[in-house]
């Protein structure tokens, strides 16, 4: 049972912006990266998923921004569990870096995702209970961690 | 004094990912381009403020997600200002599309931006009051309008 | 029969980079942009052909780097069919926008995309002659076009 | 003096399109992830280089696409340097990935990149001649390299 991973990811040329900094919009895809970072870390992945008709659709994606993040940062993205419904996961995000020897946080994050499967019927997608294959691998975390982050 | 303004945005390839939709981070570059928008229809520019030492970094980004955009999709950003404050102005995004006749909503956003400059001791930047010559022209949009998205 | 078409497009802040210039890689994005208009203009749509198992993946891309794109520059993508082949199509890319009362070249590139199906047997994809009904539609530039912009 | 390096990046779920592939415009993308990691391995960075008022702009970039790269495929980009010249260099990029127990080659690439200085009287950026603290550590690439991959 898991409920949190580290990602680490050097931020890169095309992800800066003419303001010098990281583009706001490119924190959400370095939290998808510790997401299917955790998932690899756990034994599945969203690919696998994605072949048994299986979706984990965001319904919901937040950022709070502390520190700009720099060309060639090396950024550690930190994401805990911070609950697991029966259809969706909600996941907290910590972006820090070390600067002078410091640790510092440069953003929070948060992702809701939701578990779907395509409708054979009309070919959309609906949310269905998450599998317990999947559900024995991921708890959440427990409240000491998601509160010492705050 | 405006407070809202439509930007009008087609779904390109490079926009979607492999589950066949628009990626969810693209919903953050989509409203920044509904703010320059915005921007733009007032008559001053993020760049113009660029060379004036001042610039506008996000302190939080929300997305929520209610209906995915595929390629080719035609979609309305409509940004309404919820609040501007002395030194950061807060907006509401609304993305629709039409499918088979009707509006639909597919998703909805918020942005809170901070007005800063550059700290001349440390290079660093600084928040600083909005100037005169921007608040004159933004408003926060009326409760109905904003309520009337609820 | 068509052989070219023209794009237009504002170059975003999400284009830009740290060097205050529009990125090398979304010169491709754009190209590809036009490619997809100028199909529309047709009357036919990558996502239909999708939908027919058919595709148009890219076998060999360039761009050549003239002059910096900023944000909010607003470009013009005219695209030419250089050569209809039997399997393949092959387009020149000109990027062009007004700077002081003058058109001026910012870059030119090629795409050469070849029609591909889905193999039932392996799942791959392979290569097939580009069906009629696209033929018909297309045809290679004169001579005079693609001189007169070298 | 060095004349190759090779940097190892998974395919992201960001970097895919509906197409189920990565964008082609992403390979350009992960040839600049090699570039910069070449220039840390020799101890000098961009970063370092745009704070002296110096900067590597693109002039041509080229890549031919022989195998589609997925989802979490670990790519490996070696770059070789093609030649030094005066004031520019050029780079070569053989993408491959293991499919199978076999390394199989995904695409190839190249760049020609040239030095420039800030003029200080227009503001534009001219070519200059390579700073010799950077000439002494890079050289072409011995023929037998170059040609091997051909």
């Amino acid at each position: 049972m898991a409920y949190e991973f580290r990602a680490n990811r050097m931020v890169e040329f095309s992800d800066t912006d003419m303001a010098g900094i990281m583009h706001f919009s490119n924190f959400f895809r370095f939290m998808e990266t510790a997401e299917h970072g955790f998932y690899r870390s756990l034994g599945f992945s969203v690919a696998m998923e994605e072949s048994l008709g299986l979706g984990w659709p965001r319904v919901k994606a937040e950022c709070e921004y502390k520190h700009p993040l720099r060309f060639e940062d090396v950024v550690e993205i930190h994401i805990i569990v911070r609950k697991v419904g029966v259809r969706s996961i909600a996941f907290d995000f910590h972006f820090s870096k070390i600067e002078h020897g410091h640790r510092i946080e440069a953003a929070t994050g948060r992702l809701t995702v939701v578990c779907v499967t395509r409708d054979p019927e009309t070919g959309g997608m609906k949310s269905m209970p998450i599998p317990p294959e999947i559900l024995e691998k991921i708890q959440s975390a427990p409240p000491a961690l998601l509160s010492s982050h705050s």
